[in-house]
């Protein structure tokens, strides 16, 4: 009997080659398979981001392509959305639970870190607890904007809120005043809401909104800047520490930190 | 006149050389100065994650040592703890910047993620608008505890928090209660209050305490099997996402989405 494959859920970090850890550039370089997540366009960001580290020399080393049937709540399926998604995930399931069974390992490639928000989720529910798994966590793209933007997040006792943008105005409101520092992630559409929360949370005015962080064409902007009903892709907003605002505001050289 | 060095925030992630950037090991190897803060005993765990990047074939590379005065509110100082603290950043702040001064690259070293809690802001601070300055974000302890436990954190439209242990029990639940997934840092004394606030909050259950997460030596221990009184050092407190949490006692093989 062939001994199973090894799964790795692996964290390729905000976008930049560079951010990739040296534990996962191994593994994509040595993995039997390679797999990773495309849009229905067929463009894998993540494939882009692997690249200097795939097997170039070695042509057995495996593709896996796993491109979303969807990227709308809308679809051409019986069972509509969830369908659609349902049998996608069931099918990439499928193909690489069959490389594992013929003990190839397999690496499935994450933006960010697989356990925040990512595709790699489903495949680890179905698949970690048949087969030997290992997750590599990765540079996610909330301290990754925040180095962007130049300015700490949290010091000190201060709590840091991950909110996405998908909230209602309410929840988001809410959740920004229990955060010291906050990363909103899932820009986009959601834009005028999020700006109007921010507002009323009293962050609009240190806020940033850090758009490819890491990527080409980066942009870094503050966020009042930005008109109320702009719609920036790709994008996170960043409310760094409120101490370090405070400090800076203060006079230089006689930095004092009040507690 | 000489240019000025180029200031490196470098973060090395949460203790596992492999979870070291590409980017940072680079300039951790090719750096003029690379410097890393110690605790009173003089031991430096930053020294240690980065090791295998030094250039160790380059003789002129210069380490400097940052160790902190004191390690407790208690201090043998005329102006207490804060005055032993703020003579200990000024003065490691005037030996970086000589070396910037001479044309030097300096690379602090930071543990985690040099914008999370780390001794490295006070520096960025003092030095960043003085110097041209570039922060390699790392991989932090938050994901990569997660990593460990192997359970996702946040899915879809949750919320994450990342909440210091050090706030009091009525804080913590608050907190806690906003945030579907969450890691409590800065485990320690602190974990009896910690404990406590996450029975309240009705996460307790599906937690989890990691300690020195991806280090030798690393524990992953349910929250509830450590004994109320206990003093887990160098930890964090994971309560992954309840999305996941739900799917796993859910039937298997019959994954939905309730959303």
């Amino acid at each position: 009997m062939t001994e199973s494959g090894h799964l790795y859920g692996v964290g390729l970090g905000p976008g930049d080659s560079g951010l990739v850890t040296v534990a996962a550039a191994k593994i994509i370089g040595s993995a039997d398979v390679v797999a990773f997540h495309a849009g229905t366009h067929g463009h894998s960001t993540a494939r882009g981001i692997a690249a200097p580290y795939l097997a170039s020399d070695n042509p057995d080393q495996i593709e896996e392509l796993l491109t979303y049937p969807v990227t709308t709540g809308v679809a051409d399926h019986a069972g509509g959305y969830a369908g659609a998604l349902g049998e996608f995930y069931a099918s990439a399931t499928a193909r690489l639970a069959h490389h594992l069974d013929q003990g190839r390992s397999v690496a499935v490639l994450s933006l960010g870190d697989p356990m925040l928000y990512s595709s790699y989720q489903h495949l680890h529910r179905a698949l970690a607890d048949r087969y030997p798994t290992t997750v590599i966590p990765g540079v996610t793209s909330i301290t990754a904007a925040a180095a962007s933007v130049g300015r700490p997040l949290v010091e000190k006792d201060e709590t840091l809120g991950v909110i996405p943008g998908t909230l209602s105005e309410d929840e988001l409101v809410q959740r920004l005043s229990q955060s010291d520092g906050a990363v909103v992630m899932k820009l986009g559409r959601t834009f005028p809401t999020v700006r109007r929360a921010l507002v009323q949370a009293g962050q609009a005015d240190r806020a940033y909104v850090v758009v490819r962080a890491t990527m080409e064409g980066e942009q870094v902007i503050p966020l009042l800047e930005l008109a109320p009903a702009a719609v920036p892709y790709f994008a996170v907003a960043v409310v760094p520490s409120p101490t370090d605002s405070e400090l800076r505001r203060s006079t230089e050289g006689s930095v004092e930190r009040s507690k």
